[in-house]
């Protein structure tokens, strides 16, 4: 086990309802301006928007309105926001929403409270660990930002998608209610599921020391999901299951499943090249296909963990570490399938841009990207061919 | 899923050797005069008190010393350091121990900042959410204080031993360096094994829904605890092991497996009766005797939740629920017994006082332990009989 802190002080209201209680928590820390940053509309159109505002106003916070996130929330978006934080002086920024809408949360709070240009930040180019307090309402179980010290922005006029992580990234309080996932179509619910699963696969993978614990409690947390996430897909409002994939969801990204091993995120690498190359594909339908892919790359580096993985996730019975190891991995390639994710890049309707993705990935073969595999720029064309 | 709230500000640093930065922690606080509780002496003797010692002193730190907590810490002992952390003016209180260590320094963290009776506090008949900031370095990996929000005390005149929970008990900061635990001897540590199992087992058998994603956590957990708990029995050097068996102390009692259930410590509540009169048992001895009798009067208000505990925890493949369930609390009392845990309470030298230890579990027959049995004083006596 390799040393580690682990420190996650966001604090989560988990349960039905728990949105009506935004304006109380709020007036609970003391705060009296914030910024209300969402997505494009639907929070309106659902009636969580109008329950939010009349519990704030209710509890006597001034409220900066700011919605119109998009999916990969883009720098110029974020840059607006900041300017208006900076002008108005508000004290949080509360986030309605899903992953992208949190990110550009935490972007906003970084740039309102730092000064510094974010895009710089993310990059790591520009050093900050001050951020104002950002306050998350989830509605989509994905991302794991309401809990995780990480966040993602995207340069659309460079095509560059950039994950930075921090401490000072964590959100204040984060409210998960279940209810508000309802609405959220088989697709997107899927393409969620994908990403939860990937970021607790990305630490399991991660070559290391066995780390019994935290690789027990890796294989339960997925275990769980494909059990909940099959239910799901058939019963949308299956309350049980959409409160396991969402508590899965803070569970997958806050650290919990990378105590004592490190945390690559390689595969999160090369969909980011994806993603932030064809802007309409999900991150999580990217995932889908490149995750197993990655995995039929990889498994000869440590064919003992991959059937490891698939005896305590899938409970394949097979004794043999090699055979039950490429079980696993089709396993996980029908589970993507079974809730309906894409198995091939080319169902994206997109050209082969394999060496394009590649040089993206490896910042212009300027790095490699470092797991099982250190994937240069000539292996990321291979995969990214092998799953066209 | 039951709705919850989930806070764990605690801060762990966790690795080898990380006692040494506990000065440069306190100072990066803010503090610059400390309370330090200890035990009996151990840590004089293992050089760790010289390291915390010249941590902090280099770090410009004024340590208040307070060693000599018992085990199950008194209510008099609390009472002194009480007066001396008010009269210096002490900022915090840091725990260099284990559970009693660090229940102790919440105790005094308690009475310090809220001026009231601890005692009174501990029996829920005075309030407060007041309580100075406590850290910890652990040596013992058993109750889980470090990161939980609970803290037991013992009043020895009264014989009552007594739990009580709040978010704010919550310590500070927790530094977990398993080498600590390599002196821990085998019965301690067997002690420690029993009650880091006992937390989650609490846990998972109290009566509502199933909760997929806490449950397979739960099973997790617990099954790298015996995993790793057969390791250190025989190679107590094992630094993987112990880490393991540190991490599952933490998280066994900081609530994670706990999450959308509830928590009724039944069997703690018939242990701290056993242990409050018989001040030579230790609370994981205890455990170790009560818990599987627990079960085996439980199990049939709940035979598919036991099967279910005795497939995920022990591999067992038998299809009958029934015959499965028993499997699993046969397989319980057989790894107490093989990490070398009594099996009967005759086996402490202690007089059959079942009806004495049902008095006090009831509070004189005022209330009855709930869960899936509802415990009175009459079936707390018949299960005190059969551990005889």
């Amino acid at each position: 086990m390799r040393d580690f802190n682990f420190y996650t002080p966001t604090k989560i209201y988990f349960g039905k309802g728990k949105e009506a209680l935004i304006g109380e928590i709020i007036k609970g820390y003391g705060f009296k301006k914030i910024m209300l940053q969402y997505g494009m509309g639907s929070i309106k159109k659902s009636g969580l928007f109008d329950t939010v505002m009349a519990s704030l106003t209710e509890n006597g916070i001034e409220v900066i309105e700011m919605g119109g996130v998009e999916p990969n929330p883009k720098y110029d978006f974020i840059n607006e926001a900041i300017k208006v934080a900076k002008a108005e002086k508000v004290e949080l920024i509360l986030a309605v929403g899903g992953g992208s809408v949190i990110d550009s949360s935490k972007y906003t709070a970084i740039g309102a409270a730092s000064g510094l240009d974010v895009f710089e930040v993310a990059m790591g180019r520009a050093k900050t660990d001050k951020a104002l307090p950002v306050g998350c309402i989830l509605t989509i179980s994905a991302a794991g930002s309401e809990m995780s010290a990480s966040a993602v922005l995207t340069n659309s006029e460079l095509g560059i998608k950039k994950g930075m992580g921090g401490d000072f990234l964590r959100p204040l309080f984060s409210i998960l209610n279940p209810e508000l996932t309802y609405s959220v179509s088989p697709y997107q619910t899927a393409c969620g599921i994908s990403d939860i699963m990937a970021h607790t696969m990305e630490r399991y993978f991660f070559p290391c020391d066995d780390t019994p614990i935290t690789d027990r409690i890796a294989e339960g947390l997925l275990k769980a999901v494909v059990e909940s996430g099959r239910v799901v897909m058939t019963e949308p409002n299956n309350y049980e299951a959409r409160a396991d994939i969402m508590w899965a969801s803070s569970l997958s990204h806050n650290n919990l499943t990378g105590c004592g091993r490190e945390n690559a995120l390689a595969v999160h690498q090369l969909e980011h090249a994806l993603s932030g190359l064809f802007d309409h594909i999900a991150h999580g339908a990217g995932l889908a296909v490149l995750f197993p892919a990655w995995c039929r790359f990889a498994y000869k580096e440590n064919i003992e963990r991959f059937a490891q993985f698939a005896r305590g996730v899938f409970d394949i019975r097979e004794e043999n570490d090699e055979a039950a190891a490429i079980l696993g991995i089709e396993a996980l390639e029908g589970f993507f399938k079974e809730i309906g994710m894409p198995q091939k890049l080319r169902e994206f309707d997109i050209p082969n841009e394999s060496a394009a993705l590649a040089e993206l990935c490896t910042m212009n073969r300027t790095r490699t990207i470092k797991s099982y595999l250190e994937i240069d720029a000539q292996l990321a064309k291979e995969i990214f061919d092998f799953c066209y």
